[in-house]
């Protein structure tokens, strides 16, 4: 396979920013990728969330596989063509909402039999089958590896046990993706926040050469500290001259603790659920439009952006429109979220050029402890 | 008042075309006003609307007294700017849903005392409370006079009453409207199915003066063939000068059989209503979009329309929206709603103008056979 060309034009300390340069369009690290989990980024059209700043959305194999179909997607054309992103995608493998919303599930060393959350049916995810559906029905920019990622807090034992399948796995991944020149594929590195575990897994998967390495198994129970005390041990162990994906993180200070320590790529649900759940992001945290104190306060949520969300309905309305359950208010929230996300790794970008990160950092977790 | 300036540009038979000239622009007349019910024309922006070819939209009085309240509104800067739409706004009195919708409601000659939907507290609307809070508070271009419509079918008594005291209600809405330079207040005729009622009503609005002209009490249980022989007893009734409102209308083989009865306003739940249930209207017809005939039609709705919702999504994508219960098909099937009804209309406006709209109304009676 072809790797990506990835250039890294700036570091400060561990962080650096750069480009992954993609046949579908440039990709800007550190870059956060808004889900797109069932082909639509919840509530928004492509074109709203293009204009926020997004270079890339994630899609997700469980969900597309089930409804409407792996191959029907293939049928329409791709996932691209699908949902009218006509930029960077990247497909998760499955494996991880394998494990957290499908029901009677068996696993073994062939891979996952499941039955739908939605109706039932019987399904198999295997490395193979994951490798066709994100890279040949969907046609995914970036695949990722299928693998096994236990909730935390887990027996070491079973970890282990996780962190090996998923390292065979990686490598059935790997020979079933075989060569692509405008395809990518990613590892990832399993072994919760056990640190040999952690260096075992990491070191395996270099050794076999991926286009990009992600941290998978965490945002999965354990702490904020533990989280990046896991990071420490294990970004030194990742190419600096590949991608490094933290999936499933997360708050501001998480991504931004992350960038700290080398990590250029992001995922979470957060800025969409949050949305459709009220919620603004702002740079002083996330607020509740429900909350009274915004009845009548004329202000927008940012002034300074230039997302119409963001800039030009009042809190106040905001707040008539979450307290009546109005479906304007979840988009203008959405849209609002993955504006101020993508805001957020702008700046993040521009402080890494400028050699003031660090100073972004504090601010952060300042504002974290508060 | 001053009645805003009404330029008929062109007739057709009974059906006419022309432009209302309000301070907030223009009105193409037959004008369909999208509703916006609470505050917000449910999951679209107003960009959305606007640029569907929306002239006008309709408030509610009584959803907003109720939330956010009127004094609310008010003190927000009026319902256009809490909206976000400075375009010509038209709000209901609040008697329709008083009836409708609100629990435990007692009405006297003063009024109607009725409890909130939403909390159970206790209100009142009064014909003098009703055109403070469309006039005053919401500051809407146009209100409508304070009325009772009582659902159909119902006794001869019942309805002569309701349209008696709608006759007094009339008196002491224009009462309390005064004379305002900037605004409109229009009466609604009622009377039911019954001819002599219809006739006594409008003879009797007609000669106390309004700004316009509204035939309220239709399209509440009557039928199609009901409907249309109350507007050949009551349109010939009201001034040629003046614009004709059918309240809560329709069907687009309903809108265009009442033009051809020499109607220049609509409003109706249906565009936007259907679109949330996954309905999209076409010239063929509403389609449920959630149809397994759907599921792999590359089609979008209407290719010829510049409306994007219409243009550029295809039915497989639709489909796939719906049947996931997605916010973003709600948002989508609404906005191609609103669109295709305000295409309707330019339609109709356009073969007045051409002396061909008697093909359009059997074009259209004829699909409504089918």
């Amino acid at each position: 396979m072809t790797a990506f060309p990835f250039r890294i034009d700036a570091t400060d300390g561990a962080a650096r920013t750069g480009v992954l340069e993609t046949p579908r369009g440039p990709i800007r690290t550190p870059a956060f990728m808004t889900l797109a989990t069932t082909g639509t980024i919840k509530a928004l059209q492509p074109e709203q969330v293009r204009s926020a700043g997004a270079d890339i959305v994630l899609g997700n194999t469980y969900h597309l596989m089930l409804r409407p179909g792996a191959e029907r997607v293939a049928r329409l054309g791709g996932l691209h063509a699908f949902m009218r992103w006509p930029h960077p995608i990247l497909t998760d493998s499955g494996g991880f909402q394998v494990m957290s919303l499908a029901a009677l599930r068996k696993l073994d060393e062939t891979g996952v039999t499941f039955r739908s959350h939605i109706d039932g049916s019987a399904h198999t995810l295997t490395p193979e089958r994951s490798i066709e559906i994100q890279a040949d029905l969907l046609r995914a920019d970036i695949s990722m590896q299928f693998d096994e990622c236990p909730a935390l807090p887990a027996p070491r034992d079973e970890v282990a046990r996780a962190t090996e399948i998923s390292l065979r796995w990686a490598a059935r991944s790997k020979a079933a993706f075989g060569a692509r020149d405008s395809q990518n594929l990613f590892a990832i590195v399993q072994g919760g926040t056990d640190e040999a575990l952690r260096r075992s897994s990491a070191e395996a998967l270099v050794a076999e050469g991926f286009d990009g390495y992600a941290i998978g198994g965490l945002a999965v129970g354990e702490s904020h500290a533990e989280m990046l005390t896991t990071l420490d041990a294990t970004v030194p162990l990742l190419p600096a001259a590949r991608p490094r994906y933290l999936m499933g993180v997360g708050k501001p200070v998480d991504i931004v603790e992350a960038v700290a320590r080398g990590v250029d790529m992001f995922d979470c649900v957060l800025p969409t659920r949050s949305g459709r759940h009220g919620q603004a992001w702002t740079d002083a945290g996330p607020i509740n439009l429900k909350n009274a104190r915004f009845a009548e306060d004329l202000a927008p949520l940012d002034e300074t952006s230039d997302c119409p969300a963001s800039r030009d309905y009042s809190k106040a309305y905001l707040h008539h429109l979450v307290k009546s359950g109005e479906i304007l208010g979840q988009v203008l929230l959405s849209w609002h979220n993955v504006a101020h996300y993508q805001r957020l790794m702008a700046r993040v970008r521009a402080a890494i050029a400028a050699g003031r990160f660090a100073d972004m950092l504090e601010a952060l977790r300042e504002g974290a402890r508060r």
